[in-house]
């Protein structure tokens, strides 16, 4: 029997992303697409990519006959939308924006946060999830297991993002002419997903009281998030790496490489790789996924199994692009 | 009962995308891949981001006991593999050179020009395949319709191919610092694909005896062939449309767009898209495909599927990169 | 004594580059820069990279103490322009829009068509130019010396341009999401740049009565335009490159090549370079340039220094990105 | 009178890029571009967009009649080059590699670091140069004021580098099929130029002994560097601000903007701009150079003209490339 599936917010490129891996998931049925913009168009209309794999039709009528619910809506729409709309409390929620990241909840609804590495026990029992952000899942892979070991202090990080990472809408800094071979930083020190870094950090240390200094940049591709953090780390390399392996021991998407790493290793996957070198007392951790996929609808994809109780890599078998 | 596979030839590009395809394909085993230059390496050696999808080294031995060799050679390679390894005759080929494309043959092995959209009732017999080339691949998709219906006359085609198509070693058209943001011409009018796209062609409008009037660009990105064909037609547009609609119909990867056609639309998967638009006697035909995959490993794939029975798709239900 | 220049539509891809020969030309004087939008904001406000050149405001106020306008304004704003406002009648006027390319003229006022290479006798003697649109500058450099010679047949021509050909508003198809890696085709078969190809082509060849099928694709960079053109000519390939030869020599930024070209010889500066190939009787004439430069405000800076008794290249030796 | 120039090594990135400035330099005169492998062709043998800008030849020989050499060689060649070559004691040297950055020097020959913003008044004094290093010149601009004020602690960096920093020669890492949308990490936090940036920190602030903890990225774009530099400062944003404005008074290629800063400002100029950011006592430091500009071949020439008594931005006005 299939897990019955709808998709609220289904234009735009987490929706869109959440389409391309139900399509193919092989426990999944897609019941319906939600989008009040596109409400009876073909999905194709709206993601070209999708002609000739299926005939549905984007809706403006909410079903209630599903299991569960991905919400793949703006920030602040979220909670609206379950405010606004009476879901069969049997209904899950599976919920992409940041609106539930902080412990926020509705009345009836709890939400756990979504990072299985770090709550796979906890997400297996939930019925609503709080995905976590893109550049979040990035830099929380690369520190947990030296908070888990209570090693963290203060951290530096630098991290780009594809274009992707900033939507649909046309603005001035997604416009090819400018963008293009083209870097830039924005939201120095003061990114929104730091707290929900933070609280994560602090579930593991819950002493960890230090600054994340992070330095978010644009990048000139679309897909995916590369982030080096630089943190001090009184121990050898050999021991921090069996801190990460230790960690990270089955969990089938977040792999620690012994070799150097780049972010083509990892677009389009739902994978997260991790490279760790030190020098003198300094460690530095680079982790790459790809935003859209880890870093959203992938790893929403990824809650559902748990979920359900179906094996966690279910329908996540993708092919990179690797080129 | 799974399809036991080996791969000859597994680290230049057009292995590697094999390997992909192959790991994730519900009725395949890949049982060996072959590398004199990596042969006791894993897999991600050469490939990295097939780090945790794998435990498999490469070897340099040919093991006899699979159901199926993919020859990922290069040009003038297979037939010189063929010559000097004895291959157990009950072993099917897919050669992904041009070795076999134009009729030639080794002692015991003929083969069969691997098209499904041309030729699939003939690869269901066949014991040895000789896939076609990328470029070759989406140039003849283009026209086949038109050639099946005799209407076929002097062609002018500009195509537009990805770096993976210039294969893994390095040269001066493959620098970044040469290629990035950067077009050129090359074999102009020569392309070696002619011969196949000719063959292909007159199999089906043998009296056609005009030329294709090729120029191939070289384009500053990685993955993708894109293609404008502009011939003269003396048929309304929609009598065109419906040629080309009945052609393919029944074709799973092979999809006639209403709309405009773009290249990302495809790139990482083993779809053709096309596209027609007709001003005064003239048509455009526009195709596009995924190099490595419609033009070579995904094609090679499916003539596996339908040499062994198999739905065509299998294995080939892939994630579009899109963005 | 410099000549005294005025820019109307300062704010924009066309009018920016302007302002950035102009900054540097040595007998130049950049008096005002007009914009409706960025009135009384320093020119790096619109263009970033200005910082630092220059102290310049954009300014509302139309002044007339100048020698030469140049409208650097959207098609059918620069005729209205004309139309609304009284411009002295002693100052000259470059206008980059293609509202006056076709014979079009407002009273008092006739336009030279401004391809230098074709018309450079009568800029000289010029008091408005209408300055060629791109693609036509690509294609007619490409074709000229053909029709010069009476040898011009059907022509079918591939071309692709960057991203600032399609100006600075915000568009679907300039979404760097969209666009990076992308290629498509658009206006197939019925560029509007075709009038005043073929009005040129006819000014050297009046008999010339066929087609030029023109297929312009989008390309995924931002600058230049490279145009294959494929033409009947029965002609040894030593021949068509003397007529080419001679049909350039003394222009100096139209080069033709004995090797191979490519985009980046040219992109950031104000040259057009050809090649040229010929099999059977079938000659393939390339042709690169940049669209902002040749292609638009580099020729109209040509054209001032034609039309003022300059140095043609004057202020237009400009260090190309080659990279 | 023009000083009359010789380069060594003109053949690859920083040699072409001397090239192309001194052809364009009012008071430079081209003498000789010397070059082992290309001797005897034409200079667009090797950099193609010098089609039609020079008639000169590569020549194996060394003229003396020159008043400065350039030499453009690989680090450890140009020691070499001047213990093997006698070279008249007046003529004057730029070295553009490193083998002279931290106080070496041979026989008759002491050389100045030429960072214009450190050591103006040394440089003009000047016989012999050592070019600074392209990250040295993005990262030291960044930080010079905070040292000259006494103000620098421990600076953690990171910078993304175009991959002309990386030359010529066909490597993995420098593959358009690898590249291509890709980020990597290198030697992390052992970057050779970290030598030169403490010896010019120290220079200034006597007492700095903390560490650079620089993470160099390779970008997927040819030209530029971007740093961003985090470092604790107890001080407010506007004093800070202060110190930058004063420190590069008079500076004519170093802007502290007050907008965001991004990488194409400066592409294709000799430029550096600098942003600065503060959250709590953290201050960000973003500094951005065109690699082969100000961080190679452009400071060349603005240490030429320092030496000669040229106005320091001779030859350097240079039309960035923005889009």
């Amino acid at each position: 029997m299939k897990i019955r599936i709808g998709i609220i917010g289904g234009a735009g490129y987490g929706g869109g992303e959440a389409i391309r891996l139900l399509l193919n998931h092989p426990q999944a049925e897609l019941v319906f697409v939600h989008s009040r913009s596109h409400a009876g168009s073909p999905l194709h209309a709206a993601h070209p990519d999708l002609l000739g794999e299926t005939s549905l039709l984007f809706t403006d009528v909410i079903q209630q006959q599903v299991d569960v619910l991905f919400l793949c809506l703006g920030h602040g729409e979220s909670k609206k939308f379950l405010e606004e709309n009476k879901i069969n409390p049997s209904i899950r929620i599976i919920d992409l924006s940041q609106d539930f990241r902080l412990g926020e909840s509705v009345p009836g609804r709890e939400f756990v946060y979504g990072l299985p590495e770090m709550n796979r026990d906890r997400i297996k029992q939930a019925s609503n999830i709080a995905n976590p952000g893109c550049f979040a899942t990035a830099i929380e892979l690369g520190l947990l297991p030296l908070a888990k070991a209570g090693l963290l202090q203060e951290v530096y990080t630098t991290g780009i993002t594809g274009s992707t990472g900033a939507g649909q809408k046309l603005q001035d800094t997604t416009h090819f002419t400018w963008r293009a071979n083209n870097i830039s930083a924005y939201k120095t020190l003061t990114h929104q997903h730091l707290k929900e870094i933070n609280r994560s950090l602090k579930q593991l240390q819950p002493a960890f009281n230090s600054a994340i200094n992070f330095v978010p940049w644009r990048g000139d591709f679309t897909r995916g998030i590369f982030v080096s953090s630089c943190v001090t780390v009184d121990k050898p390399l050999d021991e921090v790496k069996k801190l990460y392996a230790d960690y990270y021991h089955g969990h089938p998407f977040t792999l620690v490489s012994q070799d150097t790493v780049d972010l083509k290793q990892i677009v389009n996957t739902n994978k997260c790789v991790i490279g760790l070198e030190k020098e003198g007392d300094k460690l530095v951790v680079h982790s790459a996924i790809d935003n859209l996929l880890k870093g959203a609808s992938g790893q929403a994809v990824q809650n559902m199994n748990l979920m359900f109780g179906l094996p966690e890599a279910s329908g996540l078998k993708l092919k990179s692009i690797v080129f």
